[in-house]
C-alpha cells in the first residue's frame, strides 16, 4: 500500500505520493456527496453539499492541473484514511429515526472529510513551498479556502439546527 | 459496523456512539505513538509526540470520565476512520530515505490524526450541548484544546525544519 511500493526519498516523492492521494481522496468524495444530498433534510445542509460537489469536482481538476505543471501523469494510489470516514460516514447516516438526528450524522461525516482534507492540503502547501514551486501553492491553497469554507458552514448549519430545536 | 448495528435514533445515541469511536480512537492512538517517537530524528518533534502520548493516555480517562458522568459502560466501537488514518501513517512513514524527510511524513501523519480528533470532539461538545450536559462539553473542551495545541505544535517545527533547510 502506499509508501511500500512506491520508495519515498525525498521530499518530491512525498508530495507526488500525497498528490496521488488526496486525487483519490477528492473522487471517492465526488462519489459520495450525491447519497448525502439525498438523506440531508436541511434546505441549507443540502445547497451547501451541492455547492461543495460542484467545488469538489473543480478540486480534481486542480489536483489534474498540479500533476500537469510539474510533469507527472495524474494517477491514484490507495488512501485507506479517506476510505474509512466515508465508510463511517455509511455507518453514520445509516440508522438515524429522524430528520434532525440524520442531519446532525451527515455534518459531522462532512466535517471528518472536511479536516480529512484541509489536513492533507496544508502538508501539500508545505512541501510545494519546499520544492519552491509557488504556481503549485497558489492552486492548493485556493482548494485549501473552500475546505475551511465549507467546514465553517457546515458548523453555522449545525448550531442553527440546534439554537432551532431549542427555541 | 457501527451505526448499523446500533440503531442510532436519537442524539443521545449518536453521542454515545461517537464517544465509543472515539475511544477506541484514543486508544489507537496510545498504540501508534511510541513507533513515531522512535522513528522521529528532530529532538523537539520526538518531544512534541512524548507530551502527546501522555495528553492521550489522559484523554482516554476522560473519555471515561464522560461515560461515568451519563452512565453507560465504557465501550468501544469500531473506528474505520482511525484505522485508515494510522494505515495511511505506516505507509507514509514506511520508506522515507532520509531524516527530514521522514520527520516530515511524520509530521503529515500526526496531523491528520489531529484533525480527525479535532472534528470529533467538535460534534461531540456540539451534541452534548444540545443535550444539556454542560459537564461534559467542559471535559471535552479541554482535550479540544489540547488536539488543537498539538497540531499547532506540528505545524510550527514543521516550518522551523523546512527553513533550516533552506538556509
Amino acid at each position: 500500500m502506499g509508501f511500500v511500493t512506491k520508495n519515498i526519498a525525498t521530499t518530491n516523492d512525498l508530495f507526488i505520493y500525497m498528490l496521488q492521494a488526496i486525487y483519490y481522496a477528492e473522487q471517492q468524495i465526488v462519489k459520495a456527496l450525491p447519497d448525502m444530498i439525498e438523506k440531508a433534510s436541511d434546505l441549507k445542509l443540502r445547497e451547501c453539499f451541492k455547492s461543495h460537489l460542484a467545488e469538489s469536482r473543480n478540486h480534481v481538476k486542480r489536483v489534474e492541473e498540479v500533476f500537469r505543471m510539474i510533469g507527472v501523469d495524474a494517477t491514484e494510489t490507495d488512501c485507506p484514511a479517506i476510505d474509512g470516514i466515508i465508510e463511517e460516514a455509511d455507518d453514520i447516516a445509516g440508522e438515524a429515526e429522524n430528520n434532525s438526528v440524520m442531519d446532525a450524522a451527515l455534518i459531522a461525516a462532512a466535517q471528518a472529510v472536511e479536516h480529512y482534507e484541509m489536513t492533507r492540503y496544508g502538508s501539500l502547501i508545505a512541501w510545494a513551498r519546499q520544492l519552491g514551486r509557488s504556481d503549485c501553492v497558489s492552486l492548493l491553497e485556493k482548494t485549501l479556502e473552500e475546505e475551511k469554507a465549507a467546514d465553517q458552514a457546515l458548523t453555522t448549519i449545525a448550531l442553527a439546527n440546534v439554537n432551532l430545536q431549542a427555541a
